[in-house]
């Protein structure tokens, strides 16, 4: 069985009745990301896909601005969890150190509270318009998506995030559904010949809430397409971004939030 | 209209049909939590209810041991979000600023991945032996539960903590589902007389994760009932701190995955 998943037992209650049954989980555990030694953070995360979820995620945080900068060196599995050990250029190591001693240094001054918040909501790229997208094709992409996701299958509960392209739906699944985004972008990276953020569209199971857009904006991806709802801070951020955002995509028909410009009109 | 609602417009697609609509979205803000002036997080929140949130928070995540150990003292609007600022006793700051710098200092060793993630998964109390609760009652509240969601009536994509007690159920909602617990945990606290964790019992809409069956842990909250999926580490948690865990309770049935002793028998 995967190790993404982990058997236990349930009992099951349906009115009066009680059954002991085996039943399926999903994985929990702490993901510890380092980089050139040092902790960054840890992360709640599904076990799989690993290398795709530590070369995504440094893309997302903008920690390295290409792949070829981001070397996977161990991966280390501790009784408490697993450690991602990457290497990274000294350029940018230097830089995520001062991003860190640069918060912590603010916590002493007075306007800390602003400072704080100004530092969670980071600048946002702009990202190149979008070859417009038929609603067909979304509604396709949504329909392979509901087709490809084996852990949420086994367990439920489980966010899936997939990467439509001419050549098919890309997909990767974890608990968290900002890690299932950032597995997906990691495996983008990672594909020969890599798909390219601009040749595609971000299908994803969760709301879309302001850390989706944003790193579907870091990794230069001009449309997201979600199944549940938006924030508005999400759609504040794509229309920053150039960014096409569609919710509420199910059943048919779907919302457009920003960029409607992006899905091309029924007869084109 | 509500802080925690915001009116856009959005373009909705059907078939060949284009409709231009007013609608509403859930507000996401970044919120900061302050403690003697001393920036410790900033959460994406819903700005509702917050001086429950900042209360919550603080008791759940252990940073005080009980309600009178904490005071809000100022809640300001910036630009960029909301500062929360509260006081706490110099000694639990101490304790704070002590945990903060420890972390920092691990940094620097060469079994940092290891600590990082030992920090990561903190010990979870125990909590006192629950009072059987009967699958019906456990229904009636789910159902209650569905009734007194508001925001999410309005939005979609909106989490609900509640705690079902005699006197019926206390409801708090956030576009985060911790958040939404720890607001029902501030709200708790807050009421006259405030309503103690070992009389009654949490139903969240989400799924049961780590992070939420800790922070009921630490509220000393006996059972945890989710509409949605357990991971496997919220089951060990929940049978390390003896929470009876539930989950997947909808359609007039549940599966419980820790301490089954906590769901009455039919019959009693």
């Amino acid at each position: 069985m995967s190790e993404a998943l982990s058997e236990v037992q349930a009992l099951r209650l349906h009115g009066d009745a009680r059954l002991q049954h085996d039943d399926r989980v999903i994985v929990e555990a702490p993901v510890a990301l380092l980089y050139n030694g040092e902790p960054f953070v840890v992360m709640m995360a599904t076990p799989e896909s690993l290398p795709d979820f530590a070369l995504g995620f440094a893309l997302s945080e903008g920690i390295v601005a290409s792949p070829d900068e981001f070397r996977l060196v161990d991966v280390v599995r501790h009784d408490e969890g697993i450690a991602l050990h990457a290497a990274i250029p000294q350029a940018r190591f230097d830089a995520l150190q001062d991003r860190r001693r640069g918060l912590e240094g603010r916590s002493g001054c007075g306007l800390c509270g602003v400072e704080s918040l100004q530092a969670a909501l980071r600048p946002v790229p702009r990202v190149a318009a979008p070859t417009p997208v038929r609603a067909a094709v979304i509604h396709a992409a949504l329909a392979a998506l509901a087709g490809q996701q084996p852990l949420n299958t086994h367990s439920g509960g489980v966010h899936a995030a997939g990467f439509a392209h001419d050549g098919g739906l890309l997909v990767r699944e974890d608990v968290g559904r900002h890690n299932a985004l950032d597995k997906l972008i990691g495996a983008m990276a990672a594909q020969a010949p890599p798909l390219r953020a601009q040749d595609g569209f971000l299908v994803i199971t969760s709301r879309a809430s302001y850390e989706i857009v944003h790193k579907a904006a870091t990794a230069g991806m001009a449309m997201v397409v979600a199944i549940s709802a938006p924030t508005d801070l999400a759609i504040r951020t794509a229309e920053a971004a150039g960014i096409t955002l569609a919710a509420f995509a199910r059943g048919g028909q779907l919302n457009v939030y920003a960029h409607p410009d992006g899905i091309a009109a029924a007869g084109d």
